[in-house]
């Protein structure tokens, strides 16, 4: 068995936990004679770019587990209709000059639509290869699946910024600072967003407002609670994803505000929001923006999260060896406290066609549910962190 | 001996360790009968609002250090010309009403000068109280001591930072994202900037420029070695201190850049220096904005830095029973590797008038000497995070 395996589409803290489950259990499987990692996702397999792993030192590979972002590099490139013929050729070409017999894809929706094209393209050209989907998103938005490898470790990772957060505007409320915003990716889901409820948990310090693109945003509902909020508490902490839109489905980052002279200002939903309740209530605002650093934290992963990833790129492997194919791994939950989950597949044109936003029962005004707790809390903790030699984090690089 | 401890200026990790450092050594020292600590820093002696901690649970103190942030409430306020009389007859009530010998202040450059204004009251009325400044501040940025506790967490969490947001762009660079900025605090001083050259350690993934207030900005130059670095490696990763000028004075910040219609977008430097990147070089960039994340980070701080910060609570406390009066509490250094410190003391005039600036040494072309590594490295290791359950930090609340 010849195995390629490639990683796609925005990185996670546990993308390499999936690559290093389907390394070491190809590495110990009897019938595997080459195992590939394409460079650059994609691009790698479009220009014949692969790293040969089949001798890799089994203690280097312990790196890779934990180590955040893709090891290999990662891609933006999709198969569209105006590619597909020459993009399915020269995968295919590769495929065949490296006798591949199954190809793993580790990513979001769009690269199991990618994986679903080669799926189905090796079907109609009668190709014989096993095409298999491992699952990888902060966003948590994959069809299919209780939850995606990645988004255990940036909810973990949000939920102490919100809490961080939190303290510190507390902590300044009384003469200065009185709001604090903290933005956070989602640009159509809010799984990531909701995820900061779980800091209720910790005294109940904030945050208080937490705003998710499957809800409407409305400009005077959100200053009403905001300044309610300032004034029963002394400060106001508030959650947004990038995504949030208006009623008639432009994006609050997109209005913007006007200038002195009248033109409209663009910029993030946190600077939005910011400049929304300087200019409406004079409140001084605080707003962090972690963007890449919610979905390459390294240094505070979750173990849940992180174990996952790993059974996920184990269980492809498994899954070749009975001949599946067209299938991305799935994760079902068992249950919530002591958590356990086991593994299953779905069709990859399901994923592709299909994202899971976040329920209507979990969002309550502005705000999150309880129940949502029991989802989340199982998968944030406990912690894994780097293996530092004076602080220096000791990380696989092989790019 | 009654003792009053406030707390001021922008928080850190582990200003609530220093705070431990006195209340603990207070609660084991004989003479002690009162301890009190302000409520919002210097709101509370002007409003008469004090929590009396005399009889504190020590378990419960445990969890004070290692809380972030200020857990009895920080504060702004500052002794003016115009406020000066009224403040100071208010703060002298509150030590006549509860009898108190020592005064500690914990804070940054303004609340060594508030300190040094109500030691000098004291003198000119001859009011028996001792006034003793804690040092605290993520700048670095005060006079007579090595280096100041908040700076090493900080460090530390910028570093990771630095390092996480470097891989992330990496992975991403071939078909997407090329430059990643982060924006890090530090009006007028550099060190928090400076720090992230430890990430050099780690494979010399990134950054590749670190771009410090005390170092001229010329955005030519920046853009050649922005395009420089792309070209050679793939893609570029960018350190910039909020606090960046230009050759005439003016922030990077403020400039900022103009709209369609010829008119100044102002933003965060973050922003300006991504928009500067894209009208110029067409380069896709991510900018992160941890603000008050970097400075509230309780769950990956330095232990050298929380040890280092009880300490420097504990010396108040000792200085006091020596009585010392008028001094900051300072941190000597007495070797790299292995790192050991000593604490000794200096006068708060001069830390009210001085700023400690990065020396040039440790600057060279938008980037930081090698030099500074022996510097920065031992304050930020090992770790210490919170004691969690269930994925929940424990932490210590009485607001």
């Amino acid at each position: 068995m010849n195995i390629l395996y490639a990683q796609s589409g925005g990185v996670t803290g546990v993308i390499n936990s999936s690559a290093y489950g389907v390394i070491k259990r190809a590495l110990h499987e009897k019938s595997t004679e080459k195992i590939y990692v394409a460079r650059d996702g994609l691009n790698g397999i479009l220009t014949d770019n692969l790293f040969d792993l089949s001798d890799i030192d089994e203690q280097k590979l312990e790196y890779l587990k934990g180590t955040p972002s893709s090891a290999f590099g990662s891609c933006r490139k999709k198969i569209t209709s105006s590619n597909e013929k020459e993009y399915l050729d020269k995968i295919f070409e590769t495929f065949e000059k490296y006798k591949i017999d199954v190809f793993f894809y580790n990513g979001g929706n769009d690269s199991m639509d990618t994986a679903n094209k080669i799926y189905n393209h090796a079907g109609n050209i009668s190709y014989d290869i096993k095409v298999i989907g491992i699952p990888k998103t902060v966003d948590n938005d994959l069809y299919g699946t209780d939850h995606t490898p990645g988004y255990g470790s940036a909810a973990r990772m949000l939920s102490l910024y919100a809490l961080e957060g939190s303290l510190d505007v507390r902590s300044m409320a009384r003469d200065s600072t009185k709001v604090f915003i903290l933005e956070t990716m989602g640009r159509h889901a809010g799984w990531l967003a909701a995820s900061t409820v779980i800091t209720k948990l910790s005294n109940n310090i904030g945050p208080h407002i937490i705003l998710v693109p499957e809800d409407i945003f409305d400009e005077k509902h959100f200053l009403e609670k905001v300044l309610y909020t300032v004034n029963k508490y002394g400060y106001c902490s508030v959650v947004a994803s990038e995504g949030i839109t208006y009623n008639d489905g432009t994006f609050v980052s997109d209005m913007g505000y006007s200038d002195n002279f009248g033109n409209k200002q663009l910029g993030n939903v946190g600077n939005t929001l910011s400049k929304m309740i300087y200019n409406n209530l004079k409140l001084k605002v605080h707003t962090a923006v972690p963007d890449y650093l919610q979905r390459s934290g390294g240094h505070i992963l979750s173990l849940t999260d992180v174990n996952e990833a790993v059974l996920c790129g184990s269980s492809a492997v498994d899954m070749a060896l009975q001949d599946i194919t067209g299938k991305m791994v799935t994760i079902e939950r068992i249950s919530d406290y002591p958590y356990k989950s086991a593994f299953s597949n779905v069709d990859l044109s399901d994923v592709a066609n299909n994202t899971k936003l976040l329920p209507k029962k979990f969002i309550d005004d502005y705000f999150i549910t309880d129940e949502f707790i029991k989802y989340v809390q199982p998968l944030i903790y406990p912690e894994k962190t780097y293996t530092y030699n004076q602080g220096i984090p000791q990380i696989f690089d092989i790019l």
